[in-house]
């Protein structure tokens, strides 16, 4: 498995993403999911990775090899990102052609998905989700993020407190509070984590950190979050007069049988 | 979907949940997912339930019509809590052999699972996860609680904050909240609520309620959990260093075609 998010703010945009692969518990590996395409001052285009590791390098690698073409394969050509991301969709496609019947003769579902973002000169920043099929949704003024992989567990944090005029090291914050409560609810998502900024209008990447479990500011942030959470959980009242509540005979409803249950 | 949770504490039991079912986005019900089987004083038996409504209910009636047999299908004569949950197994085997293969003809999954927990006189209080084909397993001292249904999004809170010496109002409390956290986050989990306590030792239900959005307790809780949220996140220091971090070159590593692309 795997968790990586990606924000777009009006400041520009945030990617995190963890390095855990698995093929079952006793096969676990490191493998980063965050791959930038750059010509500093000119793009920016970072990708994040989910699904099947054998689908997802084999497009990156063709992306790759492709940089140094003239085709419109060719992300550091794309005029635009909404090209880019069309371009990155067609590699998935060429993925899928090569292997989804192999896979699926072994019974392994073609499962694959990016997060593209980045910037353009010329165009504001930009933020995509691309699904195994290799379409494409875009964020609009409404989406603040992205999420691809196990998203379950660090969704609720980023609900709460995210919106587009939140300033970058506090969207990096939250997504480092959100990644936090993934890795202890999910074995199979885990240190060390890609964190990396996009200021607007810069056309590179403005910041990029690798976190292991030695980085100061990541354990202050886990240990300090765990125990504000007790504290506020143990300042809300408890529901004491729950307990001095009767229960209601025939509340306890559905189905019927629990009355007759009841009544015994 | 739904979301169902219980917790076996020293104290006694507390069981949680929602009561939405849907069959695609335009077919929401509401449906009670809380059974109780109850000769107060002797045992108390709740079953909580979640997927496919069809056969929980079916296994659900059949339990109830068995109450008034001698034979051991019968809840109310089991000698232990592990006989009541062999016999919840037991009539989801029934459900199996009756409806699995007309089911599987239409491309759907037997998709069942029960909570059971309760006290029979003479034992202690006890919890048990059913699992579709039957099987079960057991809490032990390291286990405060079980969910089934949508899990994810309300585990962190629960894992962060229960012990089995906690009080049964605080681990309703808890239960509240991580069933608003999964509300928030998954449409297919909804209002009302059934939230049971059985007390060590009574062998009944020791208080019910029936929780709507009308519920003082409840609406507080929701706000006031946010709000904490949000401060404990101000309060928490940005990562401001991240923002005169420069990109360290070729450390973001894999795949290989990184690099050249960086390099470009």
């Amino acid at each position: 498995m795997t968790y990586c998010v990606a924000m777009l703010l009006d400041a520009g945009l945030v990617f995190l993403s963890d390095s855990r692969t698995n093929a079952g518990v006793d096969q676990i590996n490191t493998f980063r999911k965050t791959t930038v395409f750059e010509r500093a001052g000119d793009r920016v285009i970072v990708l994040l990775s989910a699904g099947n590791l054998a689908i997802t390098q084999g497009a990156l690698n063709l992306l790759a090899e492709r940089m140094s073409s003239q085709s419109d394969a060719n992300l550091l050509n794309c005029p635009n990102l909404f090209e880019a991301a069309r371009c990155v969709g067609s590699t998935l496609r060429e993925m899928h052609l090569r292997d989804a019947e192999a896979l699926r003769q072994q019974g392994i579902e073609f499962n694959a998905s990016f997060i593209l973002g980045g910037q353009i000169k010329g165009e504001a920043p930009r933020l995509f989700h691309i699904y195994a099929a290799g379409n494409f949704v875009e964020a609009t003024p409404d989406t603040t993020y992205f999420q691809i992989g196990e998203s379950k567990y660090g969704k609720p944090i980023i609900d709460r407190v995210t919106r587009r005029s939140m300033p970058l090291s506090e969207a990096a914050k939250c997504a480092l509070i959100s990644m936090d409560s993934t890795i202890r609810s999910n074995l199979s998502v885990g240190l060390p984590l890609d964190l990396v900024i996009v200021r607007r209008d810069e056309c590179r990447i403005s910041s990029h950190v690798d976190i292991d479990s030695t980085n100061e500011y990541f354990q202050r942030i886990r240990e300090r979050w765990g125990e504000a959470l007790r504290e506020i959980f143990s300042e809300l009242p408890n529901p004491d007069w729950l307990m001095s509540t009767p229960p209601e005979a025939g509340k306890l409803a559905s189905p019927p049988s629990r009355l007759q249950s009841r009544a015994k």
